[in-house]
């Protein structure tokens, strides 16, 4: 089995992170997506969106979408639980990640793909939406900044895939300069503590 | 446990849909989207998103994200399996959900949110961006044609909740003229059969 990777962009850190929290050992082949190899008709017929991160298994099955990898090896690979305890607190997990696509991840991603010169001529780019984006990810930040006070993680007293999704959202926030602001100290105290984890270097 | 609800829009039907293939009854409560009673403060205590659906178990837990309610369900009812059958196979399903999340819900309801009245004031809307997620949903509905050349439902020979996200997609993208063209026989076959299930009418 293989993980088709790219190191700078967003989701394929979010497996490398998982799997680091997992301490799975899986080969990395690097597409060179600056020259856009992911849209080309090789590896579309691995991934018809063109996006990595893609999981081929050794029969050849491939897994698109971060997401979808995690979750296979969360269920091959089950300590330590990242997705959840039981069924009341995955699908708790499941809301709390999910939040953090929404509210963080697709905002933040889209802040840089609606504007940026890298996506021009690869999708319908619409400025006017990177912007709006921006600023809907820096309310996403305050109201995270609010919940943050009454716990220890994004889902809870245990580090999930939403504690994942969250910092691999806020740290791709850099090129488009979305931040933690000086007073957000929740969101601060949490990030300092996700990013000291060894797996924030993956 | 109740799940509250609203007929009209989009994502609480996948999970209506998701409870008929079940067969599980659980008592909703209609929310008034129309006068906006999710935005008000009594049910963001419920959800922060000011989303439905939510499902509110009997301990007073609010879960909030449609896939996460369904997911809840998946593991307290497992049969019918409507996210897979193995760990292989779950992260199939897995995966061809959420592409039916990012290349048809997602632009489809792009497409009447960003422009129309009803959400004037309640999001940033950008207008233009309707019209490009407009064009990216008719360009999904071209991709999974051919996909549906090869196999009887999403994500292979199972009917699953790729099928139910993507049947509620493309019927509401009636409110943005969006639909399946003539020539788009493989689409209409495969939508003319999980439209004839009972749990459609849900």
């Amino acid at each position: 089995m293989k993980i088709y990777d790219a190191a700078t962009a967003p989701n394929p850190r979010r497996v490398r992170v998982f799997m680091a929290e997992k301490g799975i050992q899986v080969p990395y082949e690097p597409l060179d997506i600056v020259n856009a190899v992911n849209r080309g008709p090789e590896f579309r017929k691995k991934n018809p969106m063109a996006a990595v991160p893609v999981l081929e298994l050794d029969d050849g099955t491939c897994i698109a979408e971060s997401v979808a990898i995690c979750r296979y090896f969360e269920e091959t690979n089950p300590q330590p639980p990242l997705f959840g305890t039981d069924a009341r607190n995955r699908a708790v997990v499941e809301m709390w990640n999910r939040r953090m696509e929404f509210a963080l991840l697709s905002p933040i991603t889209d802040a840089f793909r609606q504007h940026h010169d890298f996506f021009k001529g690869r999708i319908r780019q619409v400025p006017a939406y990177a912007e709006a984006q921006r600023l809907n990810a820096e309310d996403s930040l305050q109201w995270l900044e609010s919940e943050l006070a009454n716990r220890h993680f994004i889902a809870g007293e245990r580090f999930t895939i939403a504690d994942i999704t969250a910092m691999v959202a806020i740290d791709f926030g850099r090129v488009s300069k979305i931040a933690i602001k000086p007073d957000q100290k929740n969101l601060a105290r949490w990030h300092a503590e996700v990013s000291s984890r060894p797996s924030a270097k993956a």
